[in-house]
């Protein structure tokens, strides 16, 4: 095993440290958030960074650095509250990823990316056509991270689409049916499939396998 | 597409909410905290919800709930203020899964769960000897996120421990060589199989494939 010190990522080069930190947590989820701003242009931005913080109410947390490609996105849902998360499907990672580039801000990622707008409901923002689970959100909170200046952005879930297909008994969601992918690092989109689903762990008791619900 | 809007979730069952809305951030991370008690015990805990927050400093978030399985970790880590984050591997999914039980104090889960104590350098808290991609953490900072009561520790990497094979030239470290899992909601366990890697995106330039980095 190699050992690599909190000295020698100090002195890494800059982009070989953010590739190496990057990996380091494990799997990231892969959302494309949409907002529209103050302009009516419909924005879309690829994130790695949308984290489960809750069930009840049903809570999802998205990290933005101030400082990088989001920043639209973040002024937009600062400015309107209300934004869109949709999960990143294995048909269409390439145009995912290439809403990471720095559009000028009279641009929608949409047309630049070939990817779809729709409208549901009276949401005023907009979802991704393509996406096949997505979901209506409200922000709730933001929290300033001081130790780096990140921010984290608290949504509340207002409406949930997907297709029935994809849920199972338990309420769970097959995400490897919805075709959902992972990130790893800054550029690798990765398809999963499953090893096993476990029963509830109880000390002394061996798990069951729940791979048939 | 079914929608399924915020009342319906209210009302949901307790336990189908949660695996339904644990499903929706996409996938997420599988890692083994290992702390240690102040009697001394080894705790050794499975989260799903350690995430990357910057890269310099490098710094890792986990979300805990304080009313959860994992509360003997959130104690110890406050205490000695070190931990350790330990990939989850293919290899042993059942043992991690098993680490949620939730064990009188006095009892390691590394025994319960027939997973390795291991001490590297002169870090004092227990890593897993099965895991191949393992660090020393420092807790730097703890946020208590106030709308539903959640904490998220933050820890800066003090040493990372992997295999050079993992190690690909530009910084990043192969999760799917690794064997690496992610989890989708409470119970499932995911092997990550990649779609592409691509290049830095920039307007009105196509992606490039980065396959052979």
């Amino acid at each position: 095993m190699k050992r690599i010190s909190r000295k020698d990522i100090a002195e890494m080069e800059k982009r070989y440290r953010a590739a190496l930190v990057n990996s380091l947590s494990g799997f990231k989820s892969a959302n494309l958030i949409g907002s529209r701003s103050k302009d009516g242009i419909a924005n879309l931005s690829i994130v790695s960074s949308t984290i489960h913080l809750g069930s009840n109410p049903p809570l999802l947390g998205t990290v933005f650095r101030p400082d990088s490609v989001p920043r639209h996105t973040l002024d937009n849902l600062r400015e309107s509250g209300y934004y869109t998360v949709n999960h990143v499907n294995s048909s269409f990672t390439s145009n995912a990823h290439q809403t990471a580039a720095r559009y000028h801000e009279s641009i929608s990622e949409f047309e630049a990316c070939n990817l779809s707008e729709e409208y549901l409901g009276d949401f005023k923002q907009p979802f991704v056509k393509q996406a096949v689970i997505k979901m209506a959100m409200k922000k709730v909170d933001e929290i300033k991270i001081e130790i780096n200046g990140t921010i984290l952005v608290i949504g509340e879930i207002q409406d949930l689409y997907l297709s029935e297909d994809f849920l199972r008994t338990d309420g769970s969601v097959d995400l490897e049916k919805a075709n959902t992918v992972a990130i790893s690092g800054l550029d690798t989109y990765l398809k999963a499939s499953k090893i096993a689903r476990y029963s509830y762990a109880k000390p002394h008791k061996e798990l069951e396998r729940l791979d048939n619900v």
